[in-house]
C-alpha cells in the first residue's frame, strides 16, 4: 500500500508557494507493537497551521523541515499490531497530518462516533474550531445577555459558531466577512443582527451603523486594520478576545500592531489571548451542549470540502484568499 | 487680590509650545453663596494631563479652549461665603487647576491633614499617582508572591510606587528608566532587583538578562518600543497593565501599536487598561495601607518640586524629557 504525504520542505516567507511542501509517495512501513494504521478520511485546514510553519517560539513547537505537515484529521483504524489503544474499525480524530495514512500509537487521538454526528464534524464544529468558538466566546469573552458582540472572520469555521453561540445567549451580534454572499449568509441563515462586508464597505462606518452604542465583546480572528477599527468602538469594560490574526500570518514585513490599543485604557477594557488546548479537560461538556444546539436547530454549521491530498496547497490557500465558507476540509 | 492662571489657548500638535497656554492675571471675583476661595500651595503635574488637552473622546472630557488648565492640587481655604462644604483653615485636595487661587463649591475636593503627612504627598504618593500604582499593580496586575514584575517609567511617580509595592508583596521587580542615576536609585534606594537604562541599553537584552524566565506582570507607563520589547517576554497567563503611554502622547503621527501583541495569544496573556478614578470608593483603604508602609520605611517617595506658576510649561515638559525624578510638583 502506498502512502502520499505532504512534507514541509521549505519555510515560506509570506504565502506558501510551490516550494513549501513536497508530495512524496512511499510504501507503508510494517507496524511495530502497539501501533495502528489509520486510513484518513478528512483533514482539517486551519489558519493556525500557517503559524506552526514558522521557526518561532509559540504555543506548540514548529513543524520541522522534512516532517509531514501537521494537521488535525479523522479516520478509521484499518490495522493494528499487538496491544493497541484502539481497535480495527474504530474511528479516531487526532493529529493525523496531511497524509493518506497515518501510523500512530494513538496518544493524541480520541474515538469518535460517526452514528451520532458526521465524521467530518469531529474536525469542525465538534473539533478544534467548535471548541475554540465555545470557550473563546463564553469563557474568554465572558458574554452575558444583552451584550453587543462583534466578530471578525464571521463566516469562517470559528467565527460563524461564535456568533451563533452569542445569539443563543441573548446577545446582539454583528459579523464582519468578505463579500455579499457571506454577509447574506450571516444575517439570513445564521441570524446575525448585522453583517459588514469588509471588501466593499468601510468597517468603522459599518460598526458605527450596526453597533451605535459600541461593543462589549470583540472576537478577533483577523487582526490588522479590522482590529484597529473595532478598538475605536469599545464600551466600558469591554473584552477583546484575540483568537487569531489571519490578515497578518502571511505578512512579509512586521506584524501590524493595533494603533488604537489605548482604547483599552480609556475604556478599562481588556484584550486577552486564547489557545483552545487549555480547555481540553472540558471539551466533552462543550460537545454535549453544542450537539444539543445542533439538534434543536439553533446551531448551523457549514463545511467546504475539497478533494485529494494533491490539492492540499491550493485548498489551504483558500483560508487566506477568503474563497471558502465555513469549515475548510480536505477529503482523502 | 490678583490671580494668575494658565489658560489653554491652543491645542498642541506634538509637545506643548509657547502658544499652548497663556498666563493671565485678573482680580479675584467676589464669592457667591456656598463658594470658597482656596489659596493653592502645590499643583500636580502628570502625563495624563497631555491627553486631556486633545479634542478626543476619553475617560474625562477634554479641557476646553479658554479654560484654566486642569490639574490636581492641594491648598488652604482662606475665605468662604454662606454655608460651605469646608471651612476657612481647612486644607483641601482636588481639581484646583493651574492657578494661584481657586474658587469652588468643593464638590471635587476632599479634606487632607498636613499633620499626618506632608501637604504635597496628598497629590503624590497619597494622591492620584499613589492610588494608580496601588490599584494598578494589586487589582489590575493581580500580582502574587514570586511573580516577576517589570515596570516602565520606573523612576516616575507611579512606577516607583508600583515597584515598591510589588517588592512588599514578594515579587521579583525589574524597572526600566532613563539614565544611570535613575537606575541606581531604583536598585540602591528602592530595592528593585534590576534596572534597565533604556537610554543607554537595549531594552530587550536587558529584560532577557534580568528576567531570564520571562515576565508575569508588565506595568506599562510608556508604550512604544518598550511595550513591544516587554511583550516578547511574557510568560503563560501574564498580565499587562496599560496605565499610560508617555512615549506616544506627543506623537505627531499615528500612535505606534504593539506589533508583538500576538504574544498575548501564544501566552494566553491579557492586556488591560485602567483609570484610577474607578477605584475612588476604595482610596481610603489604600491610603491607610500605604501610610503604614511609609511609616515602616518600606515605601519611599521622592518629589521633584519646581516653583512658580510662570514656569508651568517648562516644568510640565520635564514629564516628557525625563528630566525629573519621582513625582513632579509645581509649588505656588
Amino acid at each position: 500500500m502506498i502512502n502520499k504525504q505532504q512534507i514541509l520542505k521549505k519555510r515560506p516567507v509570506g504565502l506558501p508557494d510551490k516550494e513549501t511542501w513536497e508530495l512524496i509517495e512511499s510504501k507503508i512501513q510494517e507496524l511495530n507493537d502497539g501501533e495502528m494504521l489509520i486510513a484518513q478520511e478528512y483533514i482539517s485546514l486551519d489558519p493556525a497551521m500557517r503559524g506552526w510553519m514558522n521557526q518561532t517560539r509559540s504555543y506548540i513547537p514548529p513543524v520541522e523541515l522534512g516532517d509531514v505537515m501537521r494537521a488535525g484529521s479523522v479516520g478509521k483504524v484499518i490495522k493494528t499490531k499487538g496491544k493497541t489503544l484502539f481497535q480495527v474499525g474504530d474511528y479516531l480524530s487526532g493529529w493525523g497530518g496531511v497524509q493518506n495514512f497515518c501510523i500512530t500509537k494513538g496518544e493524541n487521538f480520541h474515538k469518535v462516533d460517526p452514528s451520532r454526528s458526521s465524521l467530518s464534524s469531529y474536525i469542525g464544529i465538534l473539533g478544534m474550531p467548535g471548541m475554540t468558538a465555545y470557550f473563546g466566546i463564553l469563557e474568554v469573552g465572558e458574554i452575558k445577555e444583552g451584550d453587543v458582540v462583534l466578530v471578525s472572520g464571521a463566516a469562517g469555521a470559528v467565527g460563524s459558531i461564535v456568533g451563533q453561540i452569542a445569539k443563543i445567549k441573548g446577545c446582539r451580534v454583528v459579523g464582519i466577512a468578505g463579500g455579499k454572499s457571506k454577509c447574506n449568509y450571516l444575517t439570513e441563515k445564521l441570524g446575525f443582527d448585522g453583517a459588514i462586508d469588509y471588501k466593499n464597505e468601510n468597517v468603522a462606518k459599518g460598526i458605527k451603523k450596526y453597533c451605535p452604542k459600541g461593543i462589549d465583546v470583540y472576537f478577533d480572528n483577523v487582526g490588522g486594520e479590522i482590529l484597529d477599527s473595532a478598538l475605536i468602538f469599545l464600551r466600558k469594560n469591554a473584552r477583546v478576545v484575540i483568537c487569531g490574526a489571519i490578515s497578518q500570518y502571511n505578512s512579509k514585513s512586521n506584524i501590524k500592531g493595533p494603533e488604537n490599543y489605548l482604547s483599552l485604557l480609556v475604556n478599562r477594557a481588556s484584550m486577552k489571548g486564547m489557545v483552545v488546548f487549555d480547555f481540553a479537560p472540558k471539551y466533552s461538556i462543550a460537545m454535549i451542549e453544542m450537539a444539543g444546539w445542533i439538534k434543536e436547530g439553533k446551531l448551523i454549521h457549514k463545511e467546504d470540502i475539497y478533494h485529494g491530498i494533491e490539492n492540499f496547497r491550493e485548498t489551504f490557500l483558500r483560508l487566506f484568499s477568503g474563497e471558502k465558507m465555513g469549515k475548510l476540509i480536505l477529503k482523502i
